[in-house]
């Protein structure tokens, strides 16, 4: 378990993290894992800058799925990943961000295990870090947060229940992923547990790739806010961007 | 703010993430940030192959500090900063895991904003994505929990004060920081709050590099578990080693 680059034999499955879209916040381990696999089995976000990384003999087949959206099922991918492994394939199983935060990582180690196939897993940069560094500021900070959350803004109940007491109170911090759709959700649960809807909330969309964009929103304006956001965004409670801050005075006016 | 890879004139610093020990860990971009630096000022706990990626002519300056020891005041550190990029360097500021977690990254960026120092962050992999990947576990999972808590096991006031009630009820996932001198008191607070004694907290040590070792304990006997626990350890609460659980039929008994 200690050995990052144990004997990885035909027929085994790597299951990796692509990070939040730049082939630059691959780690050296996952970019040579992409280098040798003979399959890729990749989600929707994965940017073609990473894919242009596997190898001229590699099989890339996109499995989809993001956020309410359709793609292939979570069957099925198991389904495929078993196929290719027993095939004496060398299979990575690429997914964006970190495997293990809100990846469906545990579905897919059970179907590995009932199959008897090998399996290893080399984590990524998850959006809640790549999100942090676009907006210049840290995720916890000694007199404001002592904790950092990662929540889902809808799971496959539908919009997600979480502690929104906790997350009302001012100084939280929590990185949403997939809030987008849910963000109308989100701002009626924090407002109705107390929050200030002055409390900053950066979007940030296309997270490390092309057109990478932040937007500085508060609690209250959150939906506008969101108005023109086409790509995947993981929206930052309770942090606002510090570039924004020190740029722009009016700006800094708004997130007093 | 989009691009990954500014003009990085010198005099200018890179507050980078190592990630949690190994090499392979890094990023891309860190690597060759690593590369390029004229001056690394880095952390106690970024290991030896990750230093030997920088180039052969760079300056290594260990800044110390880890949990509660000794090491160079961050007043220190930040002067250090500033006078290299005032002097024209190309500075690297290499802290473990990922800078924008319990890494003091704010307090850094002040100081090169006060100095009017241009600044780019680039993430690293964090203690929780690697601990998982060791485990074998996802870090959130439906029917679970689809909250991930990062929380520090002491803080600059001494040990840290949490929302213990919801970290004690069954199913919350949380990756404690800095916990090993706070276990007993971790142990104390959530027992107090209703936490299961055979909840399962998997202790992580060496995360990623040499001498990795993973521990299943139960929150009953946590400080037990941490008897012989040497090197920096990450707590993973709510998760037990899935390999353990897979290869030791008695110890799956006692995961139960």
């Amino acid at each position: 378990m200690t050995d990052l680059r144990p004997h990885v034999s035909p027929g085994s499955v790597t299951l990796a993290g692509g990070g939040p879209g730049s082939a630059e916040m691959l780690t050296l381990a996952v970019a040579r894992a992409l280098e040798a696999a003979d399959v890729v089995l990749h989600d929707r976000l994965i940017s073609a800058e990473v894919l242009a990384l596997a190898g001229p003999g590699a099989l890339l087949v996109e499995t989809g799925k993001e956020g309410f959206g359709p793609g292939m099922a979570q069957a099925d991918i198991c389904a495929l990943m078993v196929a290719f492994a027993r095939a004496g394939r060398n299979v990575l199983r690429l997914k964006s961000g970190d495997p293990a935060v809100f990846g469906r990582l545990d579905e897919e180690l059970e179907a590995l295990d009932v199959a008897a196939i090998d399996w290893r897993i080399l984590p990524g940069i998850t959006a809640a870090s790549a999100a942090a560094a676009a907006l210049g500021q840290s995720l916890t900070k000694r007199g404001r947060n002592g904790e950092l959350r990662l929540i889902t803004g809808h799971d496959v109940a539908g919009y997600a229940e979480q502690d929104w007491r906790a997350l009302a109170r001012p100084g939280a911090v929590a990185a949403i992923y997939m809030g987008k759709r849910a963000a109308r959700y989100l701002q009626g649960r924090l407002l109705m547990h107390g929050a200030d809807p002055a409390t900053p909330v950066a979007i940030v969309e296309n997270v490390s790739r092309d057109g990478q964009r932040v937007i500085a929103a508060r609690l209250g304006s959150l939906v506008a806010g969101l108005g023109g956001v086409e790509g995947a965004a993981v929206l930052m409670l309770g942090l606002a961007p510090r570039a924004a801050e020190a740029a722009l005075p009016e700006l800094k006016e708004v997130l007093k």
